[in-house]
């Protein structure tokens, strides 16, 4: 790859809310040469990865995996429970719940959007109005997105299920895990989720290329009904195949090695450390930008997301071309302003294979950036982040 | 991966067709760092690999891909040029064949399919005789596999176009290419067809996870009035931002690293001279087939596939024992028999990153195989092949 | 690496008698970033190693690891037993013999060279008539070539050490296994040897870049005599530093990650499945060359090596012509003759990472090579190996 | 290997002075397959990295490759000029000087140390005293090491040449570049030395294994009348047979590959950056060590190293300790005190591989490191790197 030669010394910073950096371990992994996919050798693969995901997942219930981005996981949740015309509830958290959307849309469906400011998660209470004015049960599925990408808010999944659950309605509950899973504390089961979307980029430390749906026997139950053409997408001959370790098409079997990995690492770290983690990395970052005398996007505490901090920038100055600063005087990449908050808000990755001196690495590069751009800030935001990861390092070894 | 670790002594034989045998380089490739999908590295890799594409798929017109197997390349093609009903002219070929056929038809098309007997290629005549019975136009596609993975047989397509281009139909005209792409000539311009479906992991050498569509001016056009719902495969926000080296959706980054690498060893080999090298594996193939005195599946010579080579096991003999016994005591995977030809062929694979002395050793391990299991056979096959191989080995040479 | 990206289709052919083809297991191991080599996971990996090694060769006394190629390890041996004008006692069985002795008259030894015709190993009964007369005990050394690289010949290590022994001499022995070592038996404590010299290249299938000496009490014990001057090679402060898993100076770090990923390999196998794997190869090759009227080198069927075996061009035709007809037209590298041998023999390594399959693609590229090259030559060769294969391969399946 | 593995989320900080970081293209590079050392594929690779190494040593002279540590380089240098009883001038700057003294005495030679306090450089003027006092002649060599890895001193090379030039001494001079070539300027022609001794895990950025010499005309008449034992070492052999692009025994090829790919790096980012980054880098990192009010081990700011720094722990307090709990808590490796600074030295490795957010990292580990020891300090030492890298970010990025 003539391009990924060109870099300057020293490793890139990919501080992007994902794909996040992928583990040297993971990356080897990959690189085994391809096998068999009708193999033995592929069934016992096939079989490890699965009934790891669903550790992941925190579910006894199946777990599909597709050669696919993301994306695609948002179409298969809904073309295998829904049919052309239902309607669905969907929560405005921002630029990934508008996209979900307007894919809902495309395949002839009928959304209602419960509008947002963007700083906000998904709001129960809402949510449970709503449920509770649909007598007629017109509505088929609740989906909320649990970590918004593109604002660093994180909704509270357990308390719009029991919205839910206070209204007695029936709908599907779907959501989107796309930036949580593996960083954010997530639980499939206990949380009555119909279909939790994931994929492989975020949290589970891969490079992008697999996704997957989470499916509770409710919405397998829906998907015998639904009437949403399908067929790459289809639960069914994934789900009568995949008790042999075996996939209905050609599965992605170098980023299945990688998935194999991943999956060990993580329970090996172990889930709550992995958690324990990222909500100190999120909260080190937020000293750090407060110190900076910056804004948080997040407009609700209860609600900052452990994986990622957008940041807004003070009046007149644009967020790309501070992030191109920092790309080319520090190498470190950012992530961007997503639609309505372009050039508004810088997004900083703290997720996936990340530890405390990578976290100094990314705010040093930011708080250099903002000093070589020009953008006017306080000096300290470091220092802020630094005196927080030493106190609590000591305890934190100690849980790890 | 400790499964493949368990590996006995020396490289493992994947002689299926396909997933191939992928080169150390472009396992190396994908082996690179995951990079910012919205930096501006990512876009030069971008633009350098979809115009690699084309140089393949012999196309000035547009080419897409998907992080995605095969199997979405189909559906692709379909749900974006066809409605709801419509009717599609397919021809069985074989297992892929009518895998696509099913699709179809769960994708809510009308399939009207050309009876085959497996063991020949789409029937220009047949299609012709078909599209001039079709005075309302009714059929809105012709679609065929051009190299058939289950049965090694390659149909002819430019005869089925000059037989579509006789009838005077505008159907449009889809072509299955999974197996034949970087293996086998096949133009996408100069044999007018309107949609190219291909993948990754046959002669592109590439683990499975990528699939291409390569688009005429006349399938764009069909798009527009196309009613079957698409949102992740839909080609015109693919085609929006593709100029730009960029994806809507996160593309599977690592594969395209491979993909770069494996475009340059093709073009770097030159197309007719891998094609000419596929002709080349396949006669000496089928001459030690002969000498063993096994049976050839495809009864038509002009229509025997540079790709795979599938073959009869003499009556009695069930070809997934044989096949243990090759995996078992030679360490290589033969492709098996699919759907109604399960247990009665095997199949030799001898596509994509191969030489003559991998194909020795190839066929050499059929032959012991054929001799350990007890299958009646003759010696000499490998003899035969390298007979040809040597007494071609001079030009060849030449020529490469 | 521009010129390995040059290759043609399909993987090299590495079939000189080492390097060897490295597994892709050790090769990603050697990937792995570099550690500090005094820190706590470096003495992990150096103790691990350590210990692999004295199971390989079957002994319980020490070994030390030189970041060298393996004639640093035959200097080792030399200058840590050896003072100078010291007479040693040297069997002339081929090239490298006869470097090991040019190495030693450098150093300041005096050597006494029995004379051989390489094509036969090192005669027991000389050695023992010749320590018979040296009453005074004036030879300090008896030196031999357990499988001479040069030749295809394997001397009986445990029957010179019996012919020592009968003598009743006091000479130490020392005993190079560079191409033996993890391919063919050998027996440090048991047929006591002094000092075993090997290197990482060949049967324990590495990168060339680390050697060995095993080393008796015995020879500990001339080491605080022995005053060739040494500091690099010098055992005491490894030996003294060692049992912490360190090393007195940087270490070859990554090659040693290989070694572990290798080590554990071979013991996986069993030492003696990987013997009898060998000795099977060897027969299969020489049944090839008997098939092709062509002439082992090797005079002497006891003395047949496991590893290798060099072949007599018939006359008139050079050797490197021929190599370089395999090399161009069949991608393989073939070992030339040395020496006195130059382009009178050719060498087929047939040791290391190899199976079945890799041997007949090797054997049919020499097959089609000596067509190619107009060799006289009989057919038949990989025949004649397959049949040899075929009907052991039944058992020999059993035994691994 | 199961130890790498169990490595804590994120990338380990290996901040030692050596071996350094290796980029990811360099492994990728030692991973390739291994080739025939006496194929033409390897003369190219061969011819290659010495024409490259003779751009980094700054000459035109010869230069030879040793598949050995760099202490097998220091060996090199004297057995090839130097004779038994000879008399060596050396300074004692450090451990490794006087490990390399060490060396020379057990080779035979005898040693004048110019005693120092291992907080300063080779002294000139006391070397010049010292020559003009050999009226004889007696002196053949005064060994120097161009940067201390011990200490963070680095030596005036041309002022000593200078001063042995004012001296009329016709000593052969010798330095070490272990720990500077790549990081540091040198130049071997233009300052006139005779041999120049470097190894490839430092500035080099590649794991350890390769040493080498650069070789004067002077040297190379020396060696033609110097009598210590040599044959590994023989520079003779090398220099026939390099040019060819082979080597005289089995070159560590996997190792040359990531030498190939490391010179090329270099190159590509010009030498004058590279010794500018490690400049900068230096300084910033000693900016933050005195805003913590700890003391540089190196005494004279004109031989302030640009590739290392080493730190005084304040009274007390032991830096082994120190280093462990940096090791736990932050996942960095720093450098020992080594010998008589045991304890009470830690050192910063800023050398290699390594960019400015990766200093801020390492510089953001020890200000947590210190705090969470309980290391008497003051905070802002991160902040005063920063500060200074920040400044000077726009003229280097320029500059790059």
């Amino acid at each position: 790859m003539i391009s990924l030669n060109s870099h300057p010394s020293g490793r890139h910073f990919l501080q992007i809310p994902g794909p996040t950096n992928v583990p040297d371990r993971v990356l080897r992994a990959i690189d085994h040469v391809t096998i068999d996919h009708r193999g033995p050798e592929f069934a016992v693969l096939g079989q490890s990865v699965l009934a790891g995901l669903k550790k992941v997942f925190k579910t006894e219930a199946d777990v599909v995996i597709y050669p696919a981005s993301g994306t695609g996981a948002w179409e298969a949740a809904l073309v295998n429970t829904l049919s052309p015309g239902d309607l669905v509830l969907m929560a405005e958290t921002g630029h990934f719940a508008a996209l979900w959307k307007s894919m809902a849309v495309k395949l002839g469906l009928r959304v209602e959007f419960l509008a947002g400011d963007w700083r906000r998660g998904a709001d129960p209470q809402r949510i449970e109005a709503r449920l509770g004015r649909d007598a007629g049960h017109e509505i088929k599925a609740v989906c909320i997105v649990h970590n918004e990408t593109a604002t660093g808010v994180t909704s509270h999944v357990e308390a719009v299920r029991q919205a839910i659950d206070r209204s007695g309605h029936p709908a599907l509950f779907m959501v989107d895990t796309i930036s949580s899973l593996g960083s954010i504390d997530y639980r499939h089961d206990e949380w009555g989720v119909d279909v939790t979307v994931a994929g492989s980029q975020k949290g589970l430390m891969l490079p992008p290329g697999l996704s997957f749906n989470a499916i509770s026997a409710k919405a397998l139950g829906a998907a015998q009904g639904a009437r949403l053409a399908r067929s790459y997408w289809d639960w069914q001959p994934m789900l009568a195949i995949n008790p042999t370790g075996y996939f209905p098409y050609t599965p992605a079997t170098n980023l299945l090695y990688g998935l194999h990995e991943s999956l060990e690492m993580l329970l090996a770290e172990g889930l709550e450390n992995v958690f324990a983690r990222h909500r100190r990395f999120g909260e080190a970052t937020r000293r750090a930008v407060r110190a900076w005398g910056l804004e948080i996007l997040c407009a609700d505490p209860t609600e900052y997301s452990p994986a990622l901090t957008a940041v807004l920038m003070p009046g007149g100055h644009g967020a790309d071309a501070f992030r191109r600063v920092v790309l080319e005087h520090f190498n470190m990449s950012l992530g961007q302003g997503l639609s309505k908050l372009k050039d508004q808000v810088f997004r900083i990755g703290h997720l996936g294979d990340l530890n405390d001196l990578t976290l100094c690495g990314t705010l040093g590069g930011i708080e250099m950036g903002l000093a070589v751009a020009g953008v006017p800030h306080r000096k300290g935001g470091v220092q802020a982040a630094m005196d927080y990861l030493a106190e609590t390092a000591k305890n934190w070894q100690l849980a790890a």
